[in-house]
């Protein structure tokens, strides 16, 4: 018989404090869970000696599927966060995690979404410092949803953001775009693309601290939700100029292609996992490439396009015809991340 | 025609911008938000002139019904982190939210919710200073689920916590037991027991921060989930003393006393949402009475018992006999928080 979460698991009697104790404390155990207090306490020279400013973002997840080609749920959820954090410059540090688990979930695929977010925190070098369980009737959610906080210190000489985006910088991505936002579409709709398609799902601050002691990087973010286009929108709304990019230099792999081409969809609007769109002076373009290429997350890394002064984004077409790049009303896919 | 929430306001895309702007935007408005940066910059500054470390605590919020007396679940979703961090001995200062909304939803609600947030937050010191919105087709969430993680500063000279815990210490609860609980039940179950009763939701910070400069605060904790009943057996576990409490100095509201005699349920068990329970040393025990009984959520506070050598928890009876109490199993009520 498989063992399955019931409402008791999250009541905070008996049964809520064994699941914390055989999944979580298990798989996330540091000294900071094992104060057994409904905080973790944090002492400041930690942060203070790393940089000047705290980084500090949320997300939820509520992919589906929960198991999926390069990933699940629970990387995805480390991912995610430590992502929003290395973009804005900040080494990650810390991560809160909320659980909301549907009753009849089998705790064995608990203990494997919980193993894989030990295992992306480990790798990405961010701790599991406190979290929180619920639980609801079955119907009341659709298998389990993790939110994640995390915190980071961003070094004193780190001033990434929107606002520093100028006239004639050059935009980069640091690898192939839509993987993630493919391998989903995939699966759901049932495609038949077997073994062609993986999430890029991954922690990206080993790949983006190498670009902390380069002058000129402007403004990063990672290209989840609405793709590498909403990036671009969210710099020029940031920016107040405009974001002009190459179709031909568009890193893609022929598999998304081919799936982009059959469905008419356009690779720019799907979600990334593992991608990141970084802004840099025409200075230091040349040495952030050469940095991304050294990196295994970076070794297709482009550059696409320049800040224009015409507010607006647009894509320069294979024969030489720019066209207006629309932020979609929506994204055809719902529950990516 | 009500307007409701799509699966377009959670893709990225347009109809998502929209929506963090008119809604959360307009009700949590701060420099922080404005930036539309995917993570909330602080200065470490800001912590460290207040304390030497840093609370960090997370918890998801699922209560069902959304709207109930004395409260909803965004007011529960603020109180409830505010309060964990400030049973830590800490200043309460930065919130993130993350909202798992259903298809379908009435923005009006998710707009009443967010003002609510937004009210509370005010009321507690707390900002608003990062966020993520995501939307799940009808069925996949019951309505709103809100996710929130705070962070806070703890000064140098606090330093409270079970581990500090001593045999003879006196045990102090700071009002009416089990007032939430109660209130969720009665609407949940319809038992008809209209207007009588009311959620003790509320931001404790105000009434906490008197007793920082009390020298003999031992730990505190907030009774939500399991009620006073799951603070004693957690006090239990991590000092490794017994406690023991007096059951005529427990206060009740009437009507919550009623409602157990009725149901034959234990208000112990019950969950609290304004209410804490605080391990003092018999030296501070009346300046701990005395400050919180000038507070207006805490002029119901009692000592009910004390801390003793036997690593159990027990409850003296109505006459003077002794017994046991157990940690329930599980709760009978899900969705309680």
């Amino acid at each position: 018989m498989i063992k399955t979460i019931s409402l008791a698991h999250g009541s905070g009697g008996l049964a809520s404090t064994e699941l914390i104790d055989q999944i979580f404390m298990r798989a996330f155990d540091n000294s900071f869970l094992q104060a057994h207090e409904d905080q973790a306490k944090i002492k400041l020279t930690e942060l203070t000696q790393l940089g000047d400013r705290m980084a500090f973002s949320t997300d939820s997840y509520v992919i589906d599927p929960i198991f999926f080609p390069g990933g699940d749920i629970g990387k995805l959820a480390v991912c995610g966060t430590v992502n929003d954090l290395a973009v804005g410059g900040a080494i990650p540090l810390y991560l809160s995690c909320g659980f909301i688990l549907e009753e009849g979930l089998p705790i064995c695929t608990l203990q494997e979404i919980a193993d894989s977010m030990a295992k992306t925190a480990k790798e990405a070098g961010i701790t599991i410092v406190t979290g929180d369980t619920k639980v609801v009737p079955n119907g009341a959610v659709d298998k389990i949803f993790i939110n994640t906080a995390g915190i980071g210190a961003i070094p004193t000489q780190i001033n990434w953001g929107m606002a520093h985006i100028k006239e004639g910088d050059k935009i980069i991505v640091s690898g192939t775009l839509g993987d993630h936002g493919a391998t989903i579409l995939n699966i759901r709709e049932k495609l038949g693309l077997i073994g062609a398609l993986s999430s890029d799902c991954a922690p990206l601050y080993s790949l983006i601290h190498h670009l902390h002691t380069i002058d000129g990087v402007r403004a990063i973010r990672d290209a989840t939700r609405g793709g590498v286009n909403a990036v671009l929108h969210e710099f020029m709304q940031g920016s107040g100029y405009g974001m002009k990019i190459i179709e031909s230099e568009l890193p893609l792999q022929s598999t998304v292609r081919g799936l982009c081409e059959l469905l008419g969809l356009d690779p720019l609007n799907f979600a990334n996992e593992g991608k990141v769109v970084i802004v840099v002076s025409p200075e230091c373009e040349l040495q952030v490439l050469q940095s991304l290429h050294r990196h295994p997350l970076g070794i297709n890394a482009k550059s696409i396009g320049e800040v224009v002064t015409k507010r607006n984004v647009t894509l320069q077409g294979l024969y030489g015809i720019e066209r207006l790049l629309d932020l979609p009303h929506n994204e055809p896919l719902p529950r990516i991340c």
